[in-house]
């Protein structure tokens, strides 16, 4: 028997309805804050990723030639995507351009609780401008978004590559070899980042005060335990959150995120419930543009962990009440389902859902039908009552049935 | 610069507000119909598509090999998935199973108005049973939908499988070369088709009757011509489907579709105004389910050429009016810059869309940028009216101005 591919997922109508209603919910959120919504294509010329990330990411992406022998590849994120849109169509457009997504990722990897080969992710790029202003805006699109999902228990940690990149430069690191020491500070894997330091004949306290700094988490007063331009701009992006109503964030300098076109402030929210893969959202200012052919724009932009992030509601106990149809209309006899069908398509051209014994069952198997697909109201049609411009409506939660005019009908659903 | 891969398309903004603005409305005539949403991967196992289709899929697909040397393939078609998930997951549900579902279909083919690498489908299952109020409610929801969109100008016609394969058998046509011959009748190709005739030693006056039989187009009397089971069965499907005031449709035996596995009822939807590539919807009943190693299941379904029906209906001269944000809020100088940020914060928590300028443009630039963004109202925020717990809104329309007490701002909106 043919499943569906290893690390990929059929959603079925309960959970695809749930997961409809949340993907709203962002939707919504994201056009409250004048975000507008953008798509691009599932596969990519594999060079835009290879851009980006480097070519390391070939060994964990899907890539393949197509039969034209182009290097094309499925999408592993969706801000390269974007970024190359803007760089193709949108580079004379009025500025800031706020813009947001929604769609499938994959990367081949090996599937675990919360990691698929097929995910989603809900993101937003604000292209315009490096200020506290912009990555304001992102982050509390961020909150908001996660708080109008529901989530209760998540953290919000805002970093600044800036601050770890001049210690590593005052620390005599090679620029070329920073990136590999962030890598391991962002991944806390601080014997490695020792072992680094020691090979680059980093200074040994040096060393350890780049390390402190990576623990460094906390409110707006840890900042003064560093003095530079990045401590000031982060203090003004806290205060600009606060004006926002976004309180409920962290300084956290160990927030380095991997990526090497990160240009200032980096946040990620997490969802302890989650455990070890806890992240739901990540982002931060960037530039980008230029590397896909473009001039160099400032960006700020994020992306949320879509299949995460509903995996920490329901840790958290979040039920979605999938809603059932309004009527499931039943023809008790052979002779009357013309009649029904007819009933069936005056209530949904009256806006109302409405479902219809197409079985030809028993009356009994038919009324088990109407529970089955949650009907509020079962609309039984008889011959004699039809005699009268009748039917007989039952309540399906109450049992309580009575007989109604044909024309009334559509009323009961109001 | 990279650009998307050909045949493929990035979606702006305005067009996509555009797509998800009637995506939304077939989804939601979907729903009233009874039918739920479904959701499978973008890629399967190749020999998922093999088996529907047979091995000349492999000619116009996307497939390829992962890292773990499965072939798989970019689905071409939904179908196909939707009953295999029926197989693994749903097949001991209660039937009928109502399922809709939307997504990208992948094709390499090469590009053309209308026809697309990677195209989008809106599409319907109806698994269960094979009967004249099955279908019925099927077509019923093609054209619901077909008529939601707003389309003017369409034409559904109605056929049936089972009326040429009878003809066909009686002509003494080798079941095994019958599929060869529907597809060049399908296609209208009637002097390949008699050549075909010929190699087959077909009598003459047969081959004629079977080509007229596929010009045989009309109301239900042309069914009058022919005296099967088939013919009785459209009758009562089209009556059916009068009773669900689906009366704008022609019986077209011509009508074959290419393939095999359909068991009996075939229709199409199609656009005048699209030219040669006018099908927009194509369906009919069949039987899958067998062929991925589940039960034998009666089904009929439909799908919607998305990106067609939207070209069709442009070219009725449908426009869209894009919505802009409500407010867009300006700070007339640095200084109220926070408050500014409180007062869209404000906004946005009441629902209201509202944006705000994070470039720190003077006035005239900012008032420039809320008429791009299409804002409804202008917040002026400036220092002498915050002190009076005011801001200035303009409305852009209008030109209008007045002051407005910040606890009244939101009414406004209203």
């Amino acid at each position: 028997m043919i499943q569906c591919p290893r690390g990929t997922r059929d959603f079925l109508p309960d959970e695809m309805e749930r997961r409809r209603y949340y993907e709203n919910i962002l939707r919504k959120t994201a056009r409250t804050f004048g975000f507008r919504e953008v798509a691009t294509p599932i596969f990519e010329e594999t060079e835009l990723f290879i851009l980006r990330s480097g070519p390391n990411i070939l060994n964990e992406i899907y890539s393949f030639k197509d039969k034209g022998d182009r290097d094309i590849a499925l999408r592993p994120e969706l801000t390269a995507p974007v970024m190359r849109m803007f760089v193709n169509a949108m580079s004379n457009d009025p500025r800031p351009l706020k813009l947001f997504y929604f769609g499938q990722c994959f990367r081949y990897e090996r599937p675990q609780s919360g990691r698929y080969r097929e995910f989603f992710q809900f993101g937003a790029e604000l292209i315009g401008n490096a200020n506290a202003e912009t990555d304001a805006e992102a982050i509390a699109l961020a909150a908001a978004m996660i708080g109008a999902l529901g989530l209760r228990e998540y953290k919000v940690r805002i970093g600044h590559v800036g601050v770890l990149r001049k210690m590593l430069a005052d620390a005599k690191v090679p620029q070329e070899r920073s990136a590999e020491v962030l890598q391991k500070l962002d991944k806390k894997l601080y014997d490695e980042a020792r072992e680094l330091f020691g090979s680059m004949n980093v200074d040994g306290s040096d060393a350890e005060d780049i390390i402190r700094i990576t623990e460094t988490v906390g409110g707006k007063e840890v900042l003064d335990l560093i003095s530079d331009d990045a401590a000031s701009y982060l203090r003004e992006l806290v205060d600009m959150l606060a004006a926002m109503n976004v309180t409920d964030v962290e300084i956290d300098l160990g927030v380095v995120r991997g990526l090497d076109y990160y240009t200032g402030m980096v946040f990620e929210a997490e969802a302890p419930s989650l455990g070890a893969e806890k992240q739901i959202c990540g982002g931060g200012s960037y530039s980008l543009s230029e590397l896909f052919g473009g001039e160099k724009v400032f960006s700020t932009g994020f992306a949320i962990g879509f299949d995460r992030i509903l995996l920490a509601m329901e840790k958290e106990g979040q039920k979605y009440e999938c809603t059932g149809v309004d009527a499931y209309v039943v023809p008790v006899s052979d002779d009357v389902r013309t009649d029904a069908a007819k009933i069936v398509s005056m209530l949904r051209s009256n806006g109302i859902s409405a479902d219809i014994d197409i079985m030809r069952r028993k009356m009994a198997k038919a009324m088990k039908q109407a529970s089955a697909v949650n009907a509020r109201y079962a609309v039984i049609v008889g011959k004699n009552e039809l005699n009268e411009n009748s039917v007989t409506v039952r309540d399906m939660k109450t049992g309580d049935q009575k007989m109604i005019k044909l024309n009334d009908l559509p009323k009961i659903f109001k």
